[in-house]
């Protein structure tokens, strides 16, 4: 057994007028719960410190830039990894990043526990759109704000397993999984906002979200043998419906822990990273069984080309 | 509307003392039920002339032989063909290939509804093993009786739409859809023999061989936009049983239409083509959302290499 006990630590909404401080207070709590419980690991959603600000469409940067932290830890989230460092429990969590050279990143970082950051990882998938568009239910503009990610998706060794990140649109992505799985990654998490209702689409409503989102999670669990523990912001947000439905997914593609509620919210589950070593030897064993040969057109293009 | 009356037609065990007539024969009355639903096109499963031979281990090449078709329409097949041709009925479906060079592969056609064979597809993802293997409840030598299929994962235009194939264990495999997905595929053919339980891991029943399967082809379908029709050849043959649960799954990854027994058995649905656009213009327009600057590894290593 190689087990990591760990907590999906999904928060309820954010609402604008809420301040880092609220955020991390609640961010706080939920960490002693889940030491409480036993977790070494704790797992928060994407952008975890603000509302999730792509519905909004501002003009005015330095209003957008008040939604990114300049550095991490910062003053507003010292008092969390100093948290983290005295329970001895490691985390991932999202928020908006700026850099020093004033690039803004979806980003997500993971840190030991000793409360270091050991890796980063910036979203590569930003889905929705870089202008106002009047047709959609609401705004979803990540590629506004955000640039692509640049880091790639790379893994790494952290609590006696092998670790990847990924966050919210990714999950959608066969790719992301797969280029950690060709890492022999063991647990993949990724913290989400993804609204109740589909903004281009009424009809697609929590279920089917839920539904999208449960297969996405599920079948790159299977299809990798790795972990996924996939953590929700919840709620209504500033008026705006966000699923719940945090899950911790084995390397079968079972759901063994899903939340209930669209409120802070823990689910705990001992993650033994040998589950993933039959998939891994035997019907995924990639070596034994991919044919990159006839892979190429995923790397050669983009987008699709119907033929003649 | 572009829509496809499409029809699943499932099959029943066939038995290693069951002729080719007597498949045909059978292969004949489903089309004709297919017909009477009003389809225009019928998909049968893979290796869809025999028992799924893979199971047995057998030395002598001559015998192996036996269980391949050295011409399509072949002596055998013949009478299918014609039949199809009278119906105006496009059909796929699965067989050994015995090439004129001696090379054997797991192949799948595709004909249009004048019965000719416009399309053709090797099974690229061979499960199993080339060697007895003492330590499995019971052999899947497809790695020893076939070599890797050597035409990529082509489309074809048919019936007013993009068509791919896979087979079977491909459906497991986010690359097989996705390299159709990069050529704007449309419907997603497939048959499958997969045993009810897991020759290396006993407690691997019905259940979760089901569970996967259906998982793998509804993340295929949603994340490509496109239809999946997936077919089984059903169970007990030779003493070992198969698992049923024929498809067709929508562009939205749903389930909407599956067989209920594990015998002949025809499903039907009116496909419509058009609701693929939805999909492929917004969430899953690749294009604007993949970023293959990072998917390298996809293409560069077969196997999985975890880092130091």
């Amino acid at each position: 057994m190689r087990e990591i006990s760990t907590a999906a630590l999904q928060m309820g909404p954010i609402q604008k007028s809420e301040s880092r401080a609220e955020v991390v207070a609640r961010m706080i709590s939920l960490l002693e719960q889940a030491h409480a419980a036993g977790a070494v690991f704790a797992v928060f959603p994407e952008l975890t410190l603000t509302t999730f600000f792509p519905r909004w469409y501002v003009e005015d940067q330095a209003q957008v830039d008040q939604w990114f932290e300049a550095e991490m830890p910062g003053p507003h989230t010292a008092p969390l990894f100093a948290r983290a460092r005295e329970l001895k429990i490691a985390m991932s969590f999202g928020y908006g990043e700026l850099t020093p050279e004033g690039q803004h990143f979806n980003t997500s970082i993971l840190t030991n526990r000793e409360g270091e950051i050991i890796g980063k990882y910036r979203k590569v998938h930003l889905p929705g759109h870089s202008e106002y568009d009047p047709e959609r239910a609401f705004q979803h503009l990540e590629k506004r704000y955000f640039l692509p990610g640049d880091l790639g998706f790379p893994v790494w060794r952290n609590l006696g397993g092998i670790m990847g990140m990924m966050i919210c649109n990714d999950r959608r992505w066969p790719e992301a999984y797969r280029v950690m799985g060709l890492q022999g990654v063991e647990m993949v998490t990724l913290g989400f906002n993804t609204p109740s209702v589909n903004s281009q689409m009424s009809s697609e409503g929590p279920e089917d979200r839920l539904f999208h989102h449960r297969l996405s999670c599920q079948s790159g669990a299977y299809q990798n043998a790795t972990w996924v523990v996939a953590v929700a912001k919840a709620g209504v947000e500033d008026g705006h419906s966000l699923i719940g439905g945090s899950l911790i997914v084995d390397p079968n593609g079972k759901i063994v822990a899903e939340t209930k509620t669209e409120e802070d919210e823990m689910i705990v589950h001992h993650c033994d990273l040998e589950a993933c070593n039959f998939g891994k030897s035997t019907i995924f064993d990639f070596k034994r069984h991919r044919r990159i040969e006839h892979y190429g057109l995923i790397t050669q293009r983009a987008g699709a080309e119907p033929p003649d």
